[in-house]
């Protein structure tokens, strides 16, 4: 064959999980395999269980016979184990490969065994595959479609606070009390008939809601803060929805309402920020002055943090996090980024709130991938 | 700090997905994050997001401040930028670690720049985890429970094939085409009641079946074979159940019989053969030659596989895939082990029938762990 002097990408991962495995090779596989490209073509090495699959739900230009390159392998390295590195080596001498570019997490026994046989094996700078990170138009209608998924989680939610009643300082609903999973069943059976899965759905009130990632569990209590944040994976694409609203059923106080309203503000600042060629810290510093000249601290000690301590928002696509995060970190943001904009604030007592949306950066500002309303007091 | 000579396990993953880090760590995290080992005790390290959660559920010793050690590392490495490697140096120095021992798929580029760093990583000859593989009572219940939420999707799904019409070639139910997406919505909202996730179900009638992992989608036809695999995994533990049954509405033909009878046959001599101290590659040949003598032969072409092209079974536990495979490879089964015993017979035609239960391998043979009747045609 050929040879080629440029570098080619090298995966090997299931593509269920891994985000570059399943951008590259476009089928979802349960169990890791083998991609790599030579110039502009994509191949994928599949076993028998996946082989006919791979050849007619693949977007890969040669479907490989597993077994059949084993057989290579071992022809080749007569007198050693043949496992997967000897079988990358054989593929590389056939198609004229000599150079991998791998991702930050391709697994490290294979990396390391690769280079003992000689092959060299690179790191990309940033993100494995760029044009992951810049969506193009079908990209954006899956992130559409995601967070549509996430709006009619928050329709069931809704549903049910304003048809819970408040008694006795208990919220009960259809004659039992009102429990996050509940809600969060309501939530993951909406977004299963719309074609999406959501796992990991969080419905957490009060106190729960301060840990910005607990799933929230139990009752749910009237006239305290609840949030509730989709993020659903669109099971045709791989593409993730990711939305946040907070609620509260029953009455607000007026530092409730404060918090609400601050972290409201925030995120409309946030969004007015966002725009292709600013550094993404930017955005983050803008909301984290915005709370401090709120009054709202953001401390922490030897049991955690209060206020405002994680990033102002993430990149989301066939990852429910992925480049670029909008935190600390030196990130220009470019037209077609797709980011989510999450302020919140935690405040063990008070409660917490955070508001999430998605957008994708234009060349002057964004464009929002996402659209519910923010009414959040039901009364 | 005291100096250990012995090896410490290092990670770095999330714990959503990778089950190792979720083994080790007892909570489940979504992006990767440190975890290690000193001596006996079991140390994660978490940003400002997760530390107190990671706190409150994980089953670590000790929980450490991300943001904390990048500032110690930050100071001890002064004229460098600091990433996870430097962090990890610092920890090492601290706790006197020298070798870490790492899983396969540990992240290739921090693994190389540890060394780099002079710090020794060394890889696991098998599972990281050994103790992973051997499933103590409450992991043996976890997954039976996985199993029953199984048993409720094939409920869910005799349940519409019995109320479904044949009416001019076509299966009607609720007034509409029945589908396989249709069912799959069944299985995982029954799922879902039962606090479990099940995704990337299969229902596959006809020639989709013959790709074993096709999911199925569109018109289910009558007196066509459909194979229903169900692997959900339980919410509160993590563990997965896995099943599989193959149905037939309306009426099997007398191939389509002896199909399904011979899948049925060879599960069973499987089921028998699984004992501790046996090669798993004897149950799997032992299965591959009942299909032999029966007349099922195996072949492949460019376009892929007839016959029984997979494993025999694979290990079940915090994934839905993990040691002990059970096919051409060299593996000791051991008591504790749990695996799943799910011949199939793949041809297109004719249709595809895989029928698949979970057991735990014990001294003398192997208990069940997953029950549900094998009653497949539905009139």
């Amino acid at each position: 064959m050929k040879s080629s002097s440029r570098v080619s990408p090298l995966l090997y991962a299931d593509s269920e999980r891994d985000a570059n495995q399943l951008y590259f090779t476009g089928i979802s596989v349960p169990d890791p395999f083998l991609a790599f490209g030579v110039g502009r073509k994509k191949f994928g090495v599949f076993n028998a269980l996946e082989f006919s699959r791979a050849k007619k739900e693949s977007a890969l230009d040669e479907v490989l016979s597993f077994e059949e390159w084993r057989a290579r392998a071992e022809k080749r390295f007569r007198h050693v184990p043949v496992g997967l590195a000897e079988i990358v080596a054989t593929l590389a001498r056939h198609y004229g490969l000599k150079r991998f570019a791998v991702p930050d997490d391709f697994p490290a026994k294979l990396g390391f065994e690769l280079l003992e046989l000689g092959l060299a094996v690179g790191f990309a700078d940033g993100s494995f595959f760029l044009q992951r990170e810049l969506k193009g138009p079908a990209e954006l209608a899956a992130i559409r479609e995601g967070n549509r998924c996430s709006t009619l989680g928050f329709a069931a939610t809704e549903r049910i606070l304003r048809a819970a009643k408040i008694k006795r300082g208990r919220l009960l609903y259809e004659g039992r009390e009102l429990t996050s999973e509940r809600i969060k069943f309501a939530i993951e059976v909406a977004c299963l008939e719309a074609g999406a899965v959501s796992t990991g759905t969080i419905v957490a009130g009060g106190d729960q809601g301060c840990d910005p990632h607990c799933r929230g569990s139990g009752p749910i209590r009237p006239n305290e803060t609840l949030i509730v944040d989709i993020f659903p994976r669109v099971t045709a694409t791989g593409y993730f929805g990711d939305m946040t609203r907070t609620y509260l059923k029953g009455r607000a106080s007026e530092e409730q309402q404060r918090l609400v309203a601050t972290v409201h503000a925030a995120q409309k600042l946030g969004l007015k920020t966002v725009r292709a060629g600013i550094d993404a810290r930017k955005v983050h510093r803008a909301v984290q002055a915005f709370f401090k000249e709120q009054g709202y601290e953001t401390t922490s000690d030897a049991n955690g943090s209060r206020g405002f301590f994680h990033g102002t928002g993430h990149g989301l696509g066939l990852a429910i996090h992925e480049a670029p995060r909008m935190s600390t970190v030196d990130i220009r943001l470019k037209q077609g980024h797709v980011v989510t904009v999450e302020p919140g604030l935690y405040y063990p007592g008070l409660g917490a709130c955070r508001i999430e949306d998605v957008v994708a950066v234009t060349a002057t500002g964004c464009e929002m991938l996402s659209s519910h309303p923010y009414r959040w007091e039901i009364a």
